[in-house]
């Protein structure tokens, strides 16, 4: 079994932090607007009943960051979170890894310890609307993240009286969780390559949604060779999948999808993708399309890649309109799927994953570790210019680098 | 139990033509181009091995046919189909009922009788294609059907020498189809309903192909009141659906989807219908929605009108691309689901239902009855001007009327 924890992931939990009091200030990276993020200090937030108080260890940076940074924005919310309550400035930060500094009355006994190793799911959700009552907590009509939405904030455990000062996402110092978002580590999954259970779930959830049969000859072309994309392909790994096919542009996103373990890499910009697939196929075309790209031509070719009863799974996050000819999915009977970051389960599954070897390739992924203090220019900043050579920039929030 | 058969259902069986010489000149209303219905006369065909030969009683006029007569070729063959090898012209009818009038050599032993009442299930397909070895017939990458591509002939029962001269529809005097393309028909069922197994089968392939879960309590929205949208509403009220949502434009076609068992109609150009839809769920939205109108709005109001995990099944035939915000399928994993035709089961399970009485308005389906010889001015042309009026106007190919 191989050891999912590189060399100085566990350096977080001997140097856990002695308790903090429920008082003074601390870090947080929040954002202002666009292109404008700062390391403002705000008020430490209280551990209330029910919840736990986290000091972020690793956090990534990811493409949503990015795209709010850039353009936005426009997940953030610029009136208050009907459920956090919270607007602008937002604190970002949502896939991390950290250690309990805390324990909250009336948590489930025995679960939770004060140094405890830990990772937060970060959907925020409602809990009332149909979706969450389906158990669908990922597609509630009012969710949003840590990170992205302010604190985190269910009405399950609301406070009468709260302080509103958008301190909820991991690149900060401290934040306060519900046990129900905390999932404990197994001690051979570092601290490091935790933060990356959260971008590893989309993909496992990705595959888990679609109709891919593990360890079958079904086949597979995956848009897109960035962090979601070699997500979706370790996922397919892990269950066996004998054919992936990936289309990608960028020449250093096509050598990580042949190191992560796509069979085959094609160009759009040189390879013809339908022909390709068919031929790689017996002239049938592939089982399942997973778009971790959300390009107009990428959607065009998956369309026509896929084989009568084919599903297009779409992961990624569009920034405008689509357009498609239904009669191509209608004569072959073929189907499009949404599917949005993870439900219950997922979470776990790949931290047992991680944990038994089945995801190793996953700390090839950290490509660039740096300080919260220099986030902006050499994570957000760095992003911007070498976008294509990183996968996943983790931030060191507390403790060593 | 009900009695589907009409008034005059049954007359052709009485008035079953003598058994006819493979010889001899029929009439055919064949499909010259735009606009240009001949009723020709072309060489009666033969039946071969493996073969029955059929002499049609009632056929429908299907939108496929109107669409092609207004617009077309688009579906009809202008070079030779890589089944039937047949172009233009073709004959039309692909809903139609018979009379059996020859068997031929080697087909199933005791299962068919001259004078015996059928209904053919129109496929065309070439068994070999990846979908075809799936089973999928209905997705055949190679696919066509009698009464739009000519001649129906399947590999399977490919003759050496054949006559290529496009008799293959119902709007004739005979054809000859494979055995596995004909269903026998219960005693109680009339050619002119028989007529209407075909239409009735869309509707039902639709919703079976759905995720609609029959006796549940899963509500449904329905793009359009023609004779698809129709067949839709008698297959979930044969299963028990307790919320049937209509949305039309034309007055008549409201009035028939209200007779044919749709709970609440609404009007798109007077009712909001995403809002109404939630409303009409408490606040969630509909589990699943048809769409047998291919039309723009249509299709962004049912995307909206989904609940979470919801499915949007495509029944219609579009005349150019769509568009949608693949945002609104992701966020709330939504699903598109393109469904065709009907697949191996269906033909056989309509014929039970209406047999059984749970089709039982079915009947009222037809709305004019014409001669083979006024096709065009009664039929087509009459459409044209009186589409809204309309759900099936069935044509007398043989026996009296």
């Amino acid at each position: 079994m191989s050891h999912p924890t590189t060399q100085d992931g566990d350096k977080a939990t001997q140097n856990a932090p002695p308790r903090t009091t429920n008082s003074g200030t601390m870090r947080a990276l929040r954002f202002h607007g666009k292109e404008d993020l700062r390391l403002d200090t705000v008020p430490t937030p209280l551990c209330g009943k029910g919840q736990l108080k986290i000091k972020p260890a690793w956090c990534g940076i990811c493409g949503s960051d990015l795209h709010e940074y850039l353009g936005g924005p426009s997940i953030c919310p610029t009136t208050p979170h009907p459920i956090t309550g919270e607007s602008m400035p937002i604190t970002f930060g949502h896939e991390f890894s950290g250690v309990i500094e805390e324990v909250g009355e009336g948590v489930t006994e025995g679960k939770w310890k004060v140094g405890g190793r830990v990772v937060v799911q970060p959907i925020i959700y409602d809990g009332d609307c149909g979706a969450c009552q389906a158990g669908l907590i990922n597609c509630c009509y009012s969710n949003g993240f840590v990170g992205l939405s302010g604190e985190f904030f269910a009405k399950r455990v609301r406070r009468k009286s709260r302080r509103r000062i958008g301190w909820g996402g991991g690149l900060s110092d401290h934040l306060v969780v519900p046990e129900y978002a905390v999932y404990n580590l197994p001690d051979n999954v570092g601290l490091d390559v935790a933060a990356l259970v959260e971008p590893l779930a989309v993909g496992w959830h990705a595959v888990n949604a679609s109709p891919f049969r593990p360890h079958s000859d079904d086949s597979v072309l995956i848009l897109g060779g960035g962090p979601i994309g070699l997500s979706v392909i370790q996922a397919l790994r892990a269950r066996g999948c004998k054919q992936i096919i990936v289309s990608e542009i960028s020449t250093m996103r096509k050598q990580y999808a042949k190191d992560f373990g796509a069979h085959v890499v094609l160009d759009p910009t040189k390879d013809d993708i339908v022909a390709r697939c068919r031929e790689l196929t017996g002239g049938q075309g592939v089982h399942v399309t997973f778009d971790a790209a959300g390009v107009q031509p990428g959607l065009d070719a998956a369309i026509l890649a896929l084989r009568a009863r084919g599903t297009h799974v779409n992961i990624a996050i569009w920034e405008k309109r689509a357009s498609f000819f239904p009669n191509d999915l209608v004569f072959r009977e073929k189907s499009y799927l949404g599917v949005a970051t993870y439900v219950a389960g997922d979470f776990q599954e790949v931290i047992e994953a991680i944990s038994t070897g089945k995801l190793d390739m996953c700390p090839r992924m950290i490509t660039k570790r740096i300080g919260l203090d220099t986030v902006v220019e050499e994570g957000f900043e760095a992003l911007v210019k070498d976008k294509d050579n990183q996968v996943k920039i983790l931030v060191r929030c507390s403790g060593e680098m």
